[in-house]
């Protein structure tokens, strides 16, 4: 079955009303160039009753003087204008539009408010679907389709939609950061007709999209969002960063998209009943990401911790401990075959496990992983890196033990979740080249790196909180 | 008054048991290399009984043997050596111990609490005072001394206590990251008669300490600790990590240092009598340290946030509420005047100001901190940079706002405390190598730069709380 959105988000061809003639200043955004630029290769038609041509592309003075009827037109032009070339759209048969513009219902000033009735009369009347108005739009990789900078060209399964542009754009960068690949990211604005609700039900049935993340301010319809949001999570993780659960921040979400932010019980309800998991920020959105893709299903909460230094052991079982994940202490077997490969010296065999040595020499960490692989009381392993300390005993540290946990740790913790977090304090330049390249080689091979315990023990948590849900809904 | 700890803790003289002959292996801590190497211009004793002189130092064969009574004995031998070089101090009359090894009642195990007794007894019937055993020992900057490794020459107002080793040596690297220089640094591990209290007590009376940041596992007297920290918080500030808050942690606590986490209610009870300011992380530790060095006394919880970016100013809403600080709405007048110094289009004014043209164009900028500095209802101005965004207009927007920021923002605020955070998502290294720039900038001039909301809202709240306290002690 096709979605509706379908066309809209797939687009074959693309009217772009005010595409810029030329390379325009700092302040404009130049859509149809970045179209363009990004390679899309669909049809192509900049409408601009001043140019013959654009880019090497024919120009049309109207959409409806186009040659076909394009399955998306971007409205490019200052607010005023916007309602006439809407009723146009309306006419000729075109029913997927983006606006760009802004000026709308969002600015709470008088004549906003009167183009916001007039565009929500129009589409209503046409049956339009309408993305914007006050959005960014669209970047879909797999077309080469972007309505916006610095994205990769790379396709991937992590879908990003919402209300706040900056917020998107941030979720792509940071992804990007972590080596998440995108299948359709969406920034919606003010969701005149298309929003998070009828979003998420598109990307549900889009079979390139592993994973939903969305940015949600408010929605029109709780009980629509909490229906679609259930039939989602199934398929796929869905996971929301949902903020304004302050009162200022609530107003501040009213200025900024004008929608209501909501009670803050509804909202916990609501997460409690659709199994949707909810982040708190960009990099939490991004990081529970990479755990859903990359990890398999934990048998449970119960983490082990292999570090070095005590002060970072106690962080880390009150880290993991306050995310709701569960630090046990080893039985009695597991203990011995720890300290049967940890030397006594110097190491603290307990969990979290303050082992130096094993941090140091990576010839003792196989034998370590092999014991926690088969604890029954362990379902996930951290592996914390002390890069300033494990440098200084020698610089090879660091990437020898990324190296082996890249190409072996698998084979050692018994299909387990095994993910890597890491600090470093000093100012020292060397130490941040030594970190980026750790995660570049532990990415890279699929291993999940978080920045520092609190966000891997979210992600963690989110990660068990997801399956959980899937195992036993309510 | 001279403090019992002040000769120990200023040595005008100091040996080292187990100087090392040679430049050791990797594994081996060389606290008599490191001591030389950092230019310590004290007397210095080697004491070695196979060697005659070491680094140009001439040796002695023990203790009893050295020229003078040292100010304080470094013991840097295994651990079944250390009681008779303690007894040996007790006898010449060395009363100042550091005890540099490990392997006593921390270990658990039999052979360790046999010698934790042993040096317990000797330290009791000699009137020893012996930070240790288990312990990195000082870093005091002003006598270029250390025993151990990353420090910096410069001198400054923080000092850092802590049980942990790791988290002294992350609160120093981090501290100097932000810019801040350090007065005295112990970490004394099982801290057999010094430990957090009685150091905190001599700080207190330290001239070069402006601030007393510490790290504490537990203690043995609370009550004490408490009178302690009530007497120095009149004085100076004193902002303490205490972890262990979860059972896994203070389970962890206990393998660490043997001592016991203590029940949190106390703990949250001991904070609010003592003024005491309660840091989650080494981050926190050190950030809440440098808004409590830059900044005035603010007037009260009230922030203003400026920055570019709807779904920021949302998360910048939720961020300063949830720490307890409030983001209160504009009154009439600074609307109205903010309204005619801020383009209306394309900028939303209300608390957060969500404000591009201001972020990008620093010409505005005096005229928007003009009219925070004289609003009645703000205590606090926060200007939140996005390097990504600012740096698409042009390359020179984030170091352009830093340089005005950092030269003439003080002149336009009225003396209330100004911060600036910021986020960069993007993968592209160039926008690291700007936001580095931009931190350099501003914490050259004092202003302190915090990593992200979070950090920033958790300062700023510590600040607040501080000041709050001395005004309206319990």
């Amino acid at each position: 079955m096709v979605h509706e959105l379908d066309t809209m988000l797939k687009p074959g061809s693309i009217a772009v009303v005010g595409a810029a003639r030329e390379r325009p200043g700092v302040n404009w955004v130049d859509i149809f160039g970045r179209i363009v630029e990004f390679g899309y290769e669909g049809r192509l038609y900049p409408v601009n009753p001043r140019a013959d041509e654009i880019r090497g592309h024919q120009a049309y003075p109207s959409v409806s003087s186009l040659p076909e009827t394009a399955d998306l037109v971007i409205i490019a032009l200052a607010a005023p204008h916007v309602p006439e070339v809407l009723r146009e759209c309306a006419d000729t048969g075109h029913r997927n539009v983006h606006i760009f513009s802004a000026g709308f219902g969002e600015i709470g000033e008088e004549e906003g408010d009167e183009l916001q009735h007039s565009i929500e009369h129009i589409a209503a009347e046409g049956a339009l679907r309408v993305i914007g108005p006050n959005s960014m739009g669209l970047y879909v990789p797999d077309l080469r389709l972007v309505t916006w900078t610095g994205a990769s060209a790379l396709p991937g399964p992590v879908a990003v939609v919402g209300q706040s542009g900056g917020f998107v754009d941030a979720a792509v960068g940071y992804g990007s950061r972590l080596g998440l690949s995108f299948s359709t990211v969406v920034n919606y604005g003010s969701g005149l007709t298309v929003d998070a609700t009828s979003l998420i039900d598109y990307l549900a049935t889009d079979d390139r999209t592993g994973i939903i993340t969305a940015y949600l301010e408010g929605v029109n319809d709780g009980q629509r969002l909490l229906d679609v949001v259930r039939q989602a999570v199934p398929k796929k993780p869905v996971v929301i960063v949902k903020p304004g659960r302050t009162e200022a921040a609530a107003r501040t979400v009213a200025s900024h998209t004008g929608s209501l932010a909501g009670n803050e019980r509804i909202w916990e309800a609501f997460f409690a009943q659709s199994g949707a998991i909810r982040a708190t920020s960009v990099p939490d959105l991004m990081n529970t990401t990479l755990a859903l893709l990359k990890l398999p299903r934990p048998g449970g909460p119960r983490v082990a911790v292999i570090g070095t230094g005590g002060g970072s052991s106690v962080a880390a079982a009150d880290a993991f401990s306050q995310a709701g994940l569960e630090v046990p202490a080893f039985g009695a077997e597991t203990l011995k075959r720890l300290r049967a490969v940890i030397p006594a010296s110097g190491n603290i065999i307990t969990n979290p496990i303050d082992a130096h040595d094993v941090m140091t020499d990576v010839s003792l960490m196989p034998g370590v992983l092999d014991v926690l692989g088969e604890a029954d009381n362990v379902d996930m392993v951290i592996v914390y890196f002390h890069i300033d300390w494990m440098s200084d005993v020698g610089p090879d540290r660091v990437p020898a033990l990324a190296d082996f946990l890249a190409n072996a740790a698998s084979s050692h913790v018994a299909g387990k979740p095994l993910v890597v977090t890491w600090r470093s304090y000093r100012p020292d330049p060397e130490m941040a080249r030594i970190a980026r390249e750790m995660e570049s080689t532990l990415l890279a091979a699929g291993i999940p790196v978080f920045p520092d315990l609190e966000h891997t023990a979210r992600a963690l948590a989110n990660l068990v909180k997801y399956h959980s849900f899937l195992e036993d809904p309510p």
